[in-house]
């Protein structure tokens, strides 16, 4: 019976029964005996019979699966999220599966197209924002999608839930320049992508209620890779570039700015000041003390659900949602 | 014709052209001519057609995707894994897809049943080893797939990669033994898991070779998750228990562990030395220099991808894998 899926016709023959004896009691019709019932779902677990999703679906019209698509699964930030979705579809009776896509468009796309082939009944996509055309391939299929942590300010269809993105980075920035940091660097994500654009746009406000100016050579962009941002600041140190505060766009970026300056000599937060994004240290336990702000991954991670699920559910309703969850800023030795 | 799966009818009714024609034209037959086929699949590309993955793998008896089963995809570790996992995949034109399954017994049978509803051609699986059931419905069913980072000692159908995990755990041992450590706590993982077994018969032979004894109550078991290592230091250190040496069943363990000594008020390495296990360090750069041992992430999951192919390309092959790849310890500032 090895080697090939298990099927009806196999448990049939093993019992001695019809296919459609066997059918129904696996559907758990009454109008076969409880105890053939029991026998037969016995049977189909001795035999590892998983049944035939799609067959499943074809009735009911769900297959009971989300994709989630992110953008980098080594990110700790992106694991957690995916482990909160998780919790919260599994209170559903969703099982989510996890495709990456580097932020390149190319996987990008292959992700959305094998999440379509595979019948899921939605998806929660963290965009690379490279284009809005790959998005537009899910409205064309009309899949209940729903974005997460980043939106297309020029597409009012695309719903999404992200954090207060404008607010983190302010928060962040003023922290530092409130504690005599004139020169706050920003090692920021992308401009391709939302959040990064909206976390300048806090750090820019901060600023100006300072009464300071912002120095265009203090904005550098890093690819979201571990490893661009070590070139980076070993660049700024070895040209004695004048800073004396860090925001970072990430906690990865924060934590390899700051393994870069003890490689160096420098102490945080003695010489450097170092605030990150997104308070990964609030459920990995790591003994560096990361000032970050934190974007509540639990609440973004429950409401993506709640509206991918509430999409699936009422497949005729307009409703749109754009929800944009508080941020704050977690104060630690890093900035002490 | 938003709204609702693109059909091929969908693109014929457009075209003014039969289902038929439309169908080769996108499988490039060339009785098709080489215009037409590119007007079609311009006009696929514009509605957004995804075509049947099922369908096409009804036809080529493959759809091109791999699962990847992980027990924890908030651990870096696993997040680097399937990266890598990912990038020897995407050689062979495989699109992989994850599921996370909490090292609990009821997540991975949904997992794996996920995971054949899908039709994947291939799993690659690292087991909670919870129950050896679980893997059994694979083999009942026919599905390729090899085991990643433990392995089912008694059952030798089961194909893996593993690392070095007894050497591995020798070498974090003695290399604590060998720097005046007489007392080494290790924080191991549970018993059910086969590296966990393992690495402990190495910190036993690094004592044995030593002429040092084993104290049973240096050997504790921790939970997988984030947290539970926090409550079990916290009690040790405030019960004031006696060892100077720390070797942890994984870098996660072993931050949070360093994480608590520092809350303590204690330096490591000057007054604990600590040694990891994955070496994420090597990948993600974090502010804290963890000696660790290296389980060549990279290597283990490019022979993972190449074993399930070759099982997906030659289902009659009676060939067995049992791989087991070298260990070498990283030393950092954590055991200077």
């Amino acid at each position: 019976m090895e080697g090939k899926k298990v099927t009806l016709r196999d448990l049939a023959l093993k019992a001695g029964l019809s296919v459609n004896t066997i059918s129904r009691a696996l559907k758990d019709k009454e109008d076969i005996a409880l105890s053939t019932r029991k026998t037969i779902k016995d049977l189909a677990k001795e035999m590892g019979y998983v049944g035939n999703a799609l067959a499943g679906s074809l009735r009911s019209g769900l297959t009971k699966t989300i994709a989630v698509i992110v953008s980098d699964v080594a990110n700790p930030h992106f694991g957690i999220m995916v482990k909160d979705i998780e919790k919260s579809a599994r209170k559903h009776n969703y099982t989510i599966f996890v495709i990456n896509t580097e932020d390149e468009h190319e996987m990008e796309e292959r992700a959305i197209y094998t999440a379509i082939g595979k019948n899921v009944d939605g998806i929660i996509i963290c965009p690379s924002q490279r284009s809005a055309e790959t998005i537009r391939i899910l409205k064309k299929n009309g899949v209940p999608f729903v974005l997460i942590g980043r939106r297309f300010e020029e597409e009012p269809d695309f719903d999404y839930v992200i954090c207060d993105d404008e607010k983190g980075g302010y928060l962040a920035t003023k922290h530092l320049l409130d504690n005599g940091h004139k020169r706050v660097l920003f090692l920021n994500g992308p401009d391709r992508i939302s959040s990064a654009r909206e976390r300048l746009d806090g750090y820019r406000r901060a600023h100006r209620e300072a009464g300071l100016p912002v120095s265009g050579e203090l904005i550098i962009e890093v690819g979201a890779s571990a490893g661009d941002t070590r070139q980076i600041v070993k660049g700024l140190i070895e040209r004695k570039a004048d800073f004396t505060g860090l925001f970072a766009f990430n906690d990865v970026i924060a934590w390899e700015a700051a393994y870069v300056l003890q490689k160096y000599g420098f102490r945080v937060p003695e010489d450097y000041a170092v605030v990150g994004f997104d308070n990964i240290q609030s459920r990995l336990f790591i003994p560096f003390q990361l000032s970050s702000v934190s974007n509540s991954k639990g609440k973004m991670s429950k409401r993506a659900v709640d509206i991918v699920l509430h999409k699936i559910n009422h497949p005729d309703s307009r409703e749109r949602f754009r929800e944009v969850i508080d941020t704050t800023l977690i104060l630690r030795e890093s900035t002490k």
